[in-house]
């Protein structure tokens, strides 16, 4: 059932959220043979150092002079999606049909592969590792924003199977979006309706209450603190917050980054310390980038801040979540960040 | 860790979002053992005719007096939840935390017991018992709307462990809710605000449109239409929606019931059909309750409509989705209705 190669972007019209509509569908077979697709094997992989020409041409790297090619000349290396949903090429396309609205997918998928090796995670690797590889983080959303018909990059990070991680080599993901996303858009107005009736950001207010009560928080170092969110949508949720107000993540200094290395890889591992086999998702959440940010915001940054977000999965959704955007949390903000805190 | 036996409902100050947290918090090694937990035995199955004695006290049956204890003397039961989130007794007792907002975990949370059959799915047990849950459904709404604590019924299935299945036997589950749960919000105001513009129904707009394009059309009964959403968040997604503007289910009357019950097991048989091993959920959305939706609506229910949406769970959720609000559809709601119409 091919009908082109470009994905469509359409607009649910009673939520307001995009989506993407794949060009070329899956049938129902193919879904029922997924299941009993095998793990990729470390053999097969093309993310690993030495196979560098076979994958897309590389849209960055951080190169590794010492390195030889069975250990890789890099530290960190980005390509392009080899399915990519949102592709660079063409114009936004923005158009009706019947009573709907639908745009071409224009934007970025991108791949982050985070190490040379296959078998190893960044936060194993060393605090310099995971510096690399937020700079890679940033240098991309520096390069990407540059790009006026883009509104937004999520950088985000899939871990085992079950939270949609579709590699066994560590990456990180990256997708640009041409429109504001649904989640992103929530934040924003309701971190506007909050700082219109406090004149005050909502996440130092957050982050200044938190450091008070002192119970949710996990780790604090110079520039960041991580903590369980009092209300949590999933257990041992961690939010990452500056301690210095800032909308914007590609602003953050060398040193900073570097603390924010230390605290995102320390979490990590107290996380798997206290859940080995724990599949998670983390994401970065920062202001839209420039243009629609100054036209849209008045305030000029001071009520967003931006932060990561850590999501186990260890719970099934249900219709219960689905229906009702309500979530219950089976261990509490309190409680999940002392099991992180002692272990 | 225990603290109290009253959940805990806690607003998210940034999304406007509810959650529940519970009293006794989950260690992480409940967690790590949950994963060998094995599937519910059928000689073990308290749901089962003949056990009634062993469950809580039952709220709500509809009798069968031709039946046997083997057989079970009724065909639907609903009973109180095992561990209920949601509890009836006591007051709401909202109040703040430091900057936060929470109240009491008062609501209901009930169990919909389909069938005293063990392996077997209503829509397999003809439309009779089809009918039979659908007025369950319709009587446990029309009574927990009489409690003016509570703003919210939500009825929903969860079918396959992936899903959010507890249970082998076939069950529905009900959870009341003295807020308005955000995802019923968020719909209440995408479609006030279409109302607004057009001072059209939404959902009226788009079953005109759907009949007109036909292309997303299912199915349609006297009384019923079911079809693939323009913009559904998972492949496969099927919408069920009245015909005749109606915002309130429990409205519904005894012929139209006896339509939705075909319509909905249709579609169901459709799905198993296509996809023999599918985990989906499915839900109703109705207007809040009574005493709220007069307040908060001086349009009287004009501008929403009540539906049923079914959604199969094909596709892991990742970082992307839960970082965004994006979701990327890998089968055509035109394909999808197209495989669903002609199986």
């Amino acid at each position: 059932m091919k009908k082109t190669d470009i994905n469509e972007l359409r607009k649910d019209p009673l939520l307001g959220r995009w989506i993407a509509v794949l060009s070329e569908s899956l049938s129902p077979s193919q879904y029922n043979q997924a299941h009993h697709e095998e793990e990729p094997q470390e053999e097969s992989c093309l993310l690993c150092a030495g196979r560098e020409a076979e994958t897309p041409k590389e849209i960055m790297v951080v190169p590794n002079p010492a390195g030889t090619e069975a250990s890789g000349q890099w530290w960190t290396r980005v390509i392009p999606n080899f399915t990519p949903v949102f592709k660079v090429e063409g114009d936004l396309g923005r158009r009706g049909e019947g009573m709907y609205d639908k745009m071409n997918s224009i934007g970025a998928s991108e791949i982050i592969i985070e190490s040379p090796h296959h078998s190893v995670e960044p936060e194993d690797m060393g605090l310099d590792q995971m510096i690399r590889l937020i700079h890679t983080y940033r240098d991309r959303m520096t390069d990407l924003e540059k790009d006026e018909r883009l509104r937004y990059t999520l950088i985000y990070k899939n871990h085992g199977r079950s939270a949609g991680a579709l590699f066994s080599h560590p990456v990180s993901s990256l997708v640009a979006t041409p429109v504001i996303p649904k989640r992103v858009k929530e934040e924003l107005d309701g971190a506007k309706q909050y700082f219109t009736y406090k004149e005050r950001c909502l996440f130092c207010d957050v982050m200044r209450e938190e450091l008070r009560v002192e119970s949710r928080v996990i780790i604090e170092t110079r520039y960041y603190m991580a903590f369980c969110p009092y209300a949590s949508k999933f257990p041992f949720e961690i939010w990452i917050l500056p301690k210095k107000h800032s909308c914007i993540f590609q602003e953050t200094g060398a040193d900073e980054l570097e603390d924010l290395a230390l605290i995102l890889s320390t979490v990590l591992k107290k996380l798997r310390n206290l859940l080995p086999s724990l599949s998670y998702n983390y994401f970065i959440h920062s202001a839209p980038n420039r243009v629609p940010r100054k036209d849209h915001w008045h305030t000029l940054g001071e009520d967003y801040h931006w932060h990561i977000e850590i999501m186990p999965r260890l719970v099934n959704t249900s219709g219960f979540e689905w229906g009702s955007g309500f979530y219950i949390l089976p261990t509490s903000p309190e409680d999940a960040a002392k099991y992180l805190r002692e272990v």
